[in-house]
């Protein structure tokens, strides 16, 4: 059976992973038949949101800690994870993603991954394994690899970021993926575009089983 | 379209609602055309658990803000639930549902649902309007309707308690459900019994899919 790491970042939309993203990407795993296991930095969060109000509070969360709410205790340290034992690298979506596990969202212009994760990708990507991104995911691997195609979805403003930093922006609807061929990666937009469940549903579905052909 | 609530109890399995049925139970309203909006009780938690260890912590979160993790911002509070609004009532599971919205997990022989909880439950009953209940969240029927059929799964200590109580269980496997004709209730065991992302949801679509027959 192949084998997958996702990497989470927290647990809600605003501070950590997209809560359906994550749960639908590992659905979409046990569908086609691989084999998973979670991983986040054992860090603390870059801040909490109130996710009733859209506010910051005073609260220190950390990304490991709370990831592991989605995953019913099942997550492990990023520090922990041994590409050796894993066929391809999923990156869920959410702020997380732009907070924790990069400064993307503070820093646009000279936003970098955190060192854990620029390793990961990295030697992922030097063992010619697949990697896929969801919604704002994409600018992880943006940040970690040369020259690259991906999909943010339609967001003009990235999109053009992405490419002056030498990338391909690729426009894609929810349900729909951006394969890069020469560099092994499928990237999907997800909430940077979709409005519902069985939207962002079924791009992870379209993204996952995609996948599972590459690695099967 | 008919329009469903669903009541949420936090975010994470140990302490408010099991994520993965949550955002399952959304899905497939969703894929059956079932309009939705969620609600929980602006309450604390009863208390924290740390879901990399297991251990409570000393932090202290609310069961509102905490819901509105996996609804990116859309759950409202559950005194401003309008029962007239609504064809059907779901409720999901996680211990959330045994220690937030009742004291199921604190005091087994004789646990009660919250004020608003119980009120919710015998109105949406009142008016012959079905109700959902998964996982170990029919024990929150059991507390406010009298001689009901439901399922926790296989449970041999919480099916006795429940019959002591003149209900009747009957076991069920995870892909499937059980109805109560007389009152309108269909119950699922989800990870009560089930041990994979995938079987759950082959229970929560079943589910669903029926109360779809019985609402639409």
């Amino acid at each position: 059976m192949p084998n997958v790491a996702i990497i989470l970042s927290g647990c809600g939309v605003y501070d950590g992973t997209e809560i359906n993203e994550a749960v639908l990407t590992l659905l979409e795993l046990e569908r086609n038949g691989i084999n998973y296991q979670t991983f986040a930095p054992d860090m603390l969060q870059a801040h909490t949101i109130n996710h009733a109000k859209g506010e910051a509070t005073q609260e220190t969360r950390n990304v490991l800690v709370e990831s592991n709410r989605i995953t019913r205790s099942e997550t492990g340290a990023l520090e922990d994870l041994d590409v050796s034992k894993f066929d391809a690298l999923v990156f869920v979506g959410g702020f997380g993603a732009a907070k924790n596990l990069s400064n993307f969202a503070f820093d646009q212009p000279h936003y970098q991954a955190i060192p854990q994760v620029n390793e990961v990708i990295q030697t992922f990507h030097s063992q010619n394994k697949w990697i896929v991104a969801l919604c704002i995911a994409p600018v992880l691997l943006a940040a970690s690899l040369p020259n690259i195609k991906v999909t943010i979805g339609n967001d003009q403003e990235i999109a053009s970021l992405l490419e002056s930093k030498g990338h391909t922006h690729v426009e894609c609807k929810t349900d729909n993926f951006v394969v890069d061929v020469t560099n092994q990666l499928i990237t999907t937009p997800a909430y940077m575009t979709g409005q519902s469940i069985k939207e962002v549903h079924e791009g992870i579905q379209a993204t996952i089983q995609h996948l599972g052909t590459k690695i099967s």
